[in-house]
């Protein structure tokens, strides 16, 4: 008789995952990225250079070094920072992570207990909507337009919450390529933010993940620079999106204190060493230029999806174009439930996010969805928003051109 | 004024790291391997290899497939456990993980909420005691000899665990290369184990860690094997101790429940692809010769520790020579608390794990240590060890050789 080990699990478990069953031929969802501009010759290249000098310091943990990570990724992601991002860096505020999800993981663990609350953009990362679920804090969504988080509407928050005797553990914002809208926070906003987050003692917790992503390039610098040593801004970045995502390295910027807290939260006896060589080998000679090609190659993919929607949805889909990154957000008209729309595109081979994962009310995000565009190639970008648009046509009766 | 973020983290966080300061010349802790025994050379002829066929994959989640893991990895996995360890294996029961750690972490997930107990050997891994104290799991030892967990401890407290209605959650056990002991756990030993857990409902955490490293090469067939199908144990293993542990991919092996519902908790959108790639093609052609190698040195290193500890140490330090893996369990005479050594013994450059971080009794841990030979050569190895013995004769007053 075969034990029934599933009867011995905690309660409380998320839905198990299913089994793997092959990719869509539609798929606009993930941040997945263009398979042509892998720099994977770049990669190789730098993997048989940097074993030759470090090669036999695998036989440690952390290559023998700190456990904040490999010193020439940090030093590489420090001087980066300063150049791209108008950020003055020390390696020692760095802390790479296994990828900028665990970056994530870690502010959660510093931060947070079940019931608190955070506030977060009213459209933002899944990613963090269902992390924050899964620990128990409530979020609270703040006004989003064209040039990033409404400060009127900010101030409105932190005053309600102060008076409710909840005041929130942290603001979290992506102000770069925000995920999903695709806006860039101006400069203007962002001192606004670190005023109202100052005011009412806030620290403010900057994902920064898709900023190198800008498509002409123009990059303000970050909250954490703006702050210029206030102590308020928790930073992280990630090597996903500039290089592949299937390499899993990202980092927290801040000041010792989280630096050497998080260190004590992060029990995975370090990150991939033979990522971080490959990455910090390769970075310090090709970064910028990769990035710039990458981008140049995602500006056209964009416009390409832009277009397409347009093309196949007219007047019924309203969107900004993106500034960066890999994604535009869609609303479509007023009544159309996009979650709805899940299972008949899955029927033509089409998959997107239907925007209630990334909106934190539900009456926002219902009519809204993320369409990626970084990993299909022009043709399957037209052709699977055509078919999407047939979807959207015979689902909810919408004439569409 | 510069905001006070410290103020702002959560009640009940563990005690913040420190700044790396770098290494000491006589380390005889953590999991660090033989420099001259990686495969540097082979691990990059692998990443070239790999690269021209994967590269472009880079650009994708989990490489555009599972997010069980890369797929030729999970079937070197499944077919080095038919083979080295007498357990046929489907690749689809395989789960890559970040490094062992995090199958430990899935596996916490999985079972266990606060107030929970979990049996563990009286000598355990020194992390996996930190990790349920974390989460507030109570843990009871099973007494330990030389043939591993004894069933007629094991059954009483078993028994006296239902009787009082607080029945374990699961069984942690590191059968093969015991951690600290060294030990290798008989199949009679093993057979009486799983007949216990079978009679009493309670699942088997099997921790194979260093089971590649049997200095004989005579492996004993997993617990997990031995269950034959029984759904009783969940199995994890790495490649850290077999390849290199800066390297952080391990993996868990268990039937459809367990790993379907661990991708659910596995929410670091996958382990690193190019530590996957390249030991996945690397160990394809080369584990078995590698670790033939290894191995070989690992037991010179072993003679080398055994005979310095007898050299200085004399009568007053007992142990049993490991049958593998990297590190030798020494007791010291009763009185002696090898905690109050820490700090003598940094001053002059030695390191090693006191014993009541690895032993869940204070009073059976606390005259004992671990030392780690994987690492230092043997020269390092007499001459720390010598050192020791100088600290632990002005410390504790003991007449030493």
């Amino acid at each position: 008789m075969s034990f029934d080990i599933a009867a011995t699990f905690r309660p409380g478990l998320p839905a198990p995952g299913a089994k793997w069953s092959g990719n869509l031929p539609y798929s606009f969802l993930g941040g997945h990225n263009d398979g042509a501009s892998v720099p994977f010759g770049g990669l190789t290249e730098a993997a048989s250079a940097i074993m030759m000098r470090e090669g036999p310091n695998l036989a440690t943990y952390n290559l023998g070094g700190s456990p904040q990570g490999y010193l020439p990724l940090r030093e590489f992601v420090a001087a980066s920072l300063a150049t791209r991002a108008s950020t003055p860096t020390d390696p020692d505020e760095v802390l790479i992570t296994s990828g900028s999800l665990q970056a994530l993981d870690l502010v959660y663990s510093l931060f947070l207990q079940r019931g608190d609350v955070v506030i977060v953009e009213e459209a933002t990362y899944g990613g963090t909507l269902s992390g924050l679920a899964a620990r128990g804090v409530e979020v609270r969504g703040v006004a989003l337009d064209e040039d990033g988080i409404r400060p009127d509407h900010l101030e409105v928050l932190l005053d309600e919450l102060a008076l409710a005797g909840t005041p929130p553990k942290f603001i979290y914002t992506i102000p770069t390529v925000q995920n999903p809208t695709g806006s860039v926070m101006s400069v203007e906003r962002r001192l606004a933010l670190l005023e109202l987050a100052r005011h009412h003692g806030v620290a403010i917790f900057e994902d920064d993940c898709y900023a190198d992503l800008v498509f002409d390039g123009n990059r303000p610098p970050t909250l954490r620079a703006l702050d210029d040593g206030g102590g308020q801004v928790v930073y992280c970045g990630s090597f996903s999106k500039s290089i592949a995502p299937s390499l899993r390295v990202g980092y927290v910027v801040a000041d010792w204190p989280v630096v050497g807290q998080m260190l004590s939260l992060k029990t995975d006896a370090g990150t991939g060493a033979l990522e971080q060589l490959v990455l910090a080998e390769y970075s310090a000679a090709h970064f910028d230029d990769h990035v710039a090609t990458l981008t140049s190659a995602l500006s056209a993919k964009s416009q390409a999806m832009c277009s397409a929607v347009r093309e196949s949805f007219g007047e019924a889909a309203e969107f900004t174009e993106p500034r960066g990154g890999i994604f535009v957000w869609v609303a479509l008209p007023d009544g159309v439930d996009t979650a709805t729309l899940v299972a008949p595109a899955l029927e033509k081979g089409v998959e997107f996010n239907p925007g209630a994962g990334w909106s934190v009310d539900p009456a926002y995000g219902s009519r809204r969805m993320r369409l990626c565009f970084g990993h299909p190639s022009e043709d399957t970008i037209r052709e699977g928003v055509g078919l999407l648009a047939e979807v959207v046509a015979a689902e909810t009766g919408l004439q569409l051109p």
